[in-house]
């Protein structure tokens, strides 16, 4: 692999006092040796290669705690609806038609679009993850990848969870460590007590995590209370599921006792505010996850819910819904940064990632600051999360493997992505119109 | 003047069903002679240059009928902070030290990023307006001025009114009518009764509108509470400030009653969504004002409470805001769309504007669809509020005139208006901190 010597501007996510005015650093394979400074790398270091960014700032590649990739086969295919029958009318009987080769288009497209707009990592959760670990594998990018299980029949619920196990031991720990592969029960009101159990002693019996929407909607809490008479947090403690690693995914309706659930068993939260905004679900209780030292990544959601996969937007979002409903003061660029970075790190397990440093994996990205909507430059930590968008992402690096330079896409080639989905998509559509 | 013949998707916001999938536009001089699908130019028209965009959609240009363009040189000096706090030690002192060429510049930034984002119209507030007029009349965009004026000491009220109608001489219907100039008193917290009568007896006289800022925040609502033992809305109303045109940017706080007041005077309303989010303000009751048949455009509000000036973005956020805080149903994505185009252009007072049809002015823009992020194409409206952001703008043309081919921007030099905003936004900020 190369060694690389990039100069730039440098936002390493360090601690809020880090930034290199003119910085560079120094990367050899997949690993970050120097940051800092001109001048700081070793006097030793040879590079392959020198990207001279001047005008961009570099900083780490943001990290998607919570999406359905392959869900960019339904993006538009229905909004502005009322959330039950969306989901019945719409969403459900377009997924009942997907085929395994939709889902590895749908996850390429996704990541066409996640490379272009800065992240690196994704943590998914949907069917056919085979598909979309190939899709990554491709793309070059890093991934936590989930099977999605619902589990209202107990036989293809047994066999979800074995297509679950399947992906562990074909794919965790795959492309150079850039796939890991967690569990994926899909909800608390998807999924019985004794499969969530049984799920997770399949998890601890590998050595790895869950990923679960949990405390979602007011109907959730509904639902979980008229079945078990209890909340969704209290019920998963009471069910044991929260020992391990876990990505409890929105969290929207935490009180506080449940709170100190989440800090006792350091449970890692993927926050939504997009879809949670979008399909009227709610406002997570953010800074008081952040007050407790609860780990919180940010995600976008499918693009069902969205409709886009650009963390920027989200990462704005996330900010403004907190201030909305709280004060102006809530979240701040930085704060709101550092759970896109460091946050989605702790939170999908990478070692490594989340800040540059050395020793650190070289996952990063430049975003071109020599654009009207940057200026002027009084604070780059604001720039990037009330300015940017994902479109000013330039320059895209996983494990030390360039994937776009300069706006291209050097893995992936999008023409051929875009109009596979469309074709596949639209036949996907006419077919749900035959059923009706 | 030029004749223009466009090919391409159009989306002429005509009416909801209203969709070109091979269309043209026909444009001789300014005005829009045809649109239609491919070949219903009328068969004598010869242009002079044809556009063929397949892979845009293009659909009238963006009304942004709120800004602070000059504000433009405080994008991310002061965030995060509680808002007096943020006005008193931060914003205010900054603006005391701007000059008329500090504005002049500032102005242009914000066409730069307009332009550069699909607004071909806004309505701006603000000192200095003279300068702002001069950089919209270079830049070859449309917009209603208006001097921002607070009365807190009478004589400076007076001058400062006494701009507004020299502004008006000088200005309004200038650049072939791309100018209009409204009076700009600021809120009914930061000018008294009488002289609020005196701005509307100037109006009423020149025949012009007003665009102030009304029912903004809970700290105005108990101002004007403790003042004049009533709300904002009522007390503007028995001054007799509704009965001509007014733009009221943010009415967030309005009872059933006010919307009454509203519809009954046809006031026009300037929505705010991201400030109203960032600064803590409020969620303003859009979808009861539509119903009622009122008026309403959407606005970016100055950079310092946003911090960009994308309608796209924007869009996104007006119709996210009240589904989360009302049902997932509400503000559809075309519902949007007309806010920023027909209810901008309603409000503004522009004659056609604000939709493609025979007759109207050429303001339009194409935006480029042949991205991963627009795939599969199951609704353009969709893909335009929820997923499309200012950077896939293409092509800009007001009144005839091409402002920005391919993203290249014809009549502004950005890289030279972007360093001299640096320096001089630098150069305040180092002033206000020698003050302290």
């Amino acid at each position: 692999m190369a060694k690389y010597l990039i100069r730039s501007m440098i936002l390493p996510m360090t601690g809020p006092d880090d930034f290199y005015e003119q910085g560079e650093i120094a990367i050899d394979g997949d690993t970050i040796v120097a940051v800092g400074e001109k001048g700081s790398a070793p006097a030793d270091f040879v590079p392959d290669r020198i990207l001279d960014l001047p005008d961009d700032v570099v900083m780490p590649g943001l990290i998607n705690t919570h999406t359905h990739a392959a869900m960019t086969l339904l993006r538009g295919y229905a909004d502005d609806m009322p959330l039950m029958p969306w989901l019945e009318e719409k969403i459900w009987p377009f997924e009942a038609k997907m085929n395994e080769k939709d889902i590895y288009w749908g996850s390429l497209l996704a990541l066409c679009e996640m490379i272009r707009s800065g992240t690196t990592t994704m943590a998914d959760m949907y069917i056919g993850q085979e598909q979309t670990a190939k899709a990554v594998l491709e793309a070059g990018t890093r991934a936590v990848l989930s099977r999605g299980m619902t589990a209202f029949q107990p036989e293809a619920a047994n066999r979800a969870l074995q297509e679950n196990i399947d992906l562990f031991h074909q794919f965790h720990n795959g492309g150079d460590g850039r796939l890991k592969v967690y569990f994926g029960p899909h909800a608390p009101y998807t999924c019985p007590g004794e499969f969530l159990q049984k799920v997770k002693r399949e998890a601890d019996r590998l050595g790895t995590g869950i990923h679960i929407h949990v405390a979602e909607t007011r109907s959730e809490l509904a639902t979980i209370r008229e079945r078990y008479g209890t909340t969704p947090v209290r019920w998963l403690e009471g069910l044991g599921l929260f020992s391990g690693r876990v990505i409890a995914a929105h969290s929207v309706y935490l009180e506080e006792e449940e709170l100190e659930i989440y800090q006792k068993y350091q449970v890692g939260v993927a926050h939504n505010p997009e879809s949670n905004m979008k399909l009227n679900s709610g406002t997570a209780p953010i800074p008081q996850m952040l007050s407790r030292g609860i780990a919180v990544g940010i995600g976008t959601d499918g693009t069902s819910s969205n409709n886009d996969l650009d963390m920027f937007g989200e990462m704005r979002t996330a900010s403004f819904q907190q201030k909305l409903t709280g004060t102006p003061d809530l979240l701040s660029a930085y704060e709101v940064l550092n759970m896109a970075t460091n946050g989605g790190a702790k939170i999908t397990g990478f070692t490594g990632l989340g800040r540059l440093a050395p020793g650190y994996k070289a996952d990063l990205i430049s975003v071109d600051l020599d654009q009207p909507h940057f200026y002027p430059r009084f604070s780059i930590p604001s720039h990037l999360v009330y300015c940017a968008r994902g479109s000013d992402v330039r320059t895209v690096m996983v494990n030390g493997k360039i994937l776009m330079e300069d706006r291209r896409l050097l893995t992936l080639d999008a023409k051929t992505i875009c109009l596979e989905v469309e074709k596949r998509a639209k036949r996907i559509g006419a077919e749900v119109k035959n059923l009706l």
